[in-house]
């Protein structure tokens, strides 16, 4: 049976949460879903193997760090970033659009696309819709990101509708590009991001005009850059609700726990942060009752695991005491369960999502879930 | 059945090489036997599942390390060592007289021991024969190493005496205090250590010296300290046969691939070294053709594995040019990926080394493995 390139089906609702599958050649993506960050083709101190024990369906690649290195030409001779890195599900790739800004040095804008210079070796490059379309056929990547511009937090209306206007016409090119490569479109999806800012009336222009070029899905861009979970959420109150219905609808770069319980019951349907990855190398493990730093004087001589709720290797086979030494004594093993803990632990909590939406007890899970969780943040 | 506290079993012999089987409470020991390193209760980069899959019967801990982080003390509330790193296996520990002389500061030696200070916080400490005992009961050590000074390279025949005989009271006392530890020693085994520098007769005084106070096994200690392959191996051409043939001989902190085998050939049933694991995260590998560098330019498009001969993990799942690239961006997958490598190729060597003793075709193994692997070491 051949699988489809892209078929999103809802099983159930919630509110206004979702949960169902997105269908790819190369496999289910179960939906609410946590996207793993692989920037550099490894998601940090794991092998793909245990990033698929945590419960990931799909990983996200940097196409920003990819073209870098190890360029995106050489993994194309190199058979692709699936094979190259081990990992043959989903993948989804950025744009490059938000990390050559937040990363790059010598930065320079036009209608075009943005010439940078490498923060590795200082050397030139030009990203545009066209050449983060043509970076992305040659990772072989499955869902390919429209390339926009993430408007910065703080903005007056006026800058935000000149960015949002900006990314709506590269998301026309990027359109036109990714078509362009049939071959890798036959098999792959493509994604429209809406900007706007935190101004309703620019996120619903933005939402038509994607809507009017048409994607396999559509992201909610621009969040989770500094406005806050409170402006997040009032934001994602209104933005999810102007993007089709029937078209999964991802929140980038989010988040924290909470944050994603927050972003589900408003209605978004894939998520993807380095929180979990990146926490775990600096000692931060994710928990039910809130995270907790391991490197805690008080964690020394604590024989328990990291969450005593949490059914994964690291939680079944060491203690917080051993965690604590490893990630004292700066041990890579130390960086290695912490980031294995705090990845099963997102894929977790996106089950425990699925089945309350399923079983129609979001809000209640929801509930239950910051309270326990905001408590143990407080006490940390 | 009750395992046997220490038991040496010769199954076949090959010249003055020897294959068989320690058995221990913990379970067996297959010699000619490779330890890796796991310092501060852990094999770098490696859970222990991964080491023991590679073929590791046992692994060396590190007592200096251990007593400076997390303390033995600690070590012992928590249960000992092997439930606090989740190695349910033998276990050898060190004495602490190495690394105190090489790691320290400001160390003192007087005829009662070594006092240093920390190399982690400058905190003061005092190693001696009773208190390296107690730290390897503390950890629950299965193999104890005998406390005793690791005579400098290049020191006068005088020099070499006056340290070896300290070596030898200090062997008397560490036997008087690991027996005292009863309960302990009603499971674990101690070992001496030969020192006597490149004497032959110093060495022959220290075996006897050894033999007269009685040990489960026996170390030659005071090599790879800087003499060179030649003259180790004139050493190790009359040291080992110094020391009891029915007992396990231990060559300690060797060695690099050729190193073992001209060792196995010469008697020596036991080996450590940090070789495999640090040279893993160095970025070097083990093949069969000799090391190399994995960061060299010549890797970066090469589709093939690390070492074509090798059926580990990391051979069967990822490129050369892979693993160049996670080298080269630093990626800890890179060092974790290197590491699992190079312990099984040494896992893989020791089980080579023992089916040519029992087949009793060491001398050809031995010279075929030397001219593949020497020719690929001048030319990498």
């Amino acid at each position: 049976m051949t699988r489809p390139r892209f078929s999103f089906s809802i099983a159930a609702t919630d509110g206004k949460a979702r949960t169902g599958t997105i269908a790819m050649r190369r496999g289910d993506i179960r939906t609410p879903a946590f996207m793993p960050v692989g920037t550099a083709a490894t998601v940090k101190a794991m092998r793909p193997a245990e990033v698929r024990a945590a419960g990931a369906d799909i990983i996200l690649g940097n196409t920003y760090h990819l073209m870098l290195r190890p360029g995106a030409e050489r993994v194309a001779r190199l058979g692709g970033l699936h094979g190259f890195m081990g990992w043959d599900r989903p993948i989804l790739t950025d744009s490059g659009g938000y990390q050559v800004m937040s990363l790059s040095a010598l930065t320079k804008m036009s209608e075009d696309g943005v010439a940078f210079a490498s923060h590795i070796d200082g050397s030139k490059h030009m990203l545009t819709p066209e050449r983060s379309m043509e970076i992305q056929r040659l990772l072989g990547s499955d869902i390919v990101m429209a390339f926009d511009e993430c408007t910065r937090n703080g903005v007056t209306h006026d800058e935000a509708a000149r960015s949002m206007e900006r990314s709506m016409r590269w998301a026309k090119r990027s359109r036109d590009a990714f078509d362009a490569g049939v071959d890798h479109a036959a098999g792959a999806a493509l994604f429209g991001i809406q900007q706007g800012s935190l101004d309703e009336g620019l996120r619903k222009a933005s939402g038509q005009a994607l809507v009017e070029i048409g994607f396999d899905g559509y992201a909610v861009g621009g969040l989770a850059v500094g406005e806050g979970q409170e402006a997040m959420f009032a934001c994602l109150d209104y933005a999810p609700g102007q993007l089709p219905e029937d078209r999964p609808r991802y929140l980038m770069g989010v988040g924290k726990p909470d944050d994603i319980v927050g972003a589900v019951e408003r209605g978004i349907d894939m998520f993807d942060c380095v929180l979990p990855t990146r926490s775990g190398r600096n000692g931060q493990a994710f928990t039910w009752t809130g995270p907790l730093n391991i490197r805690n004087a008080r964690f020394a001589e604590d024989m328990g695991p990291l969450d005593p709720e949490c059914g994964c290797p690291v939680c079944t086979g060491w203690s917080r005491a051993y965690l604590h030494h490893l990630v004292k004594a700066k041990e890579i093993l130390g960086a290695m369960l912490m980031t294995q803990h705090n990845i099963h632990f997102y894929q977790s909590l996106m089950q425990h999502l699925r089945d309350a939406i399923a079983e129609k007890r979001l809000s209640a899970f929801a509930q239950a879930f910051r309270t326990r969780y905001g408590k143990g943040r407080q006490a940390d």
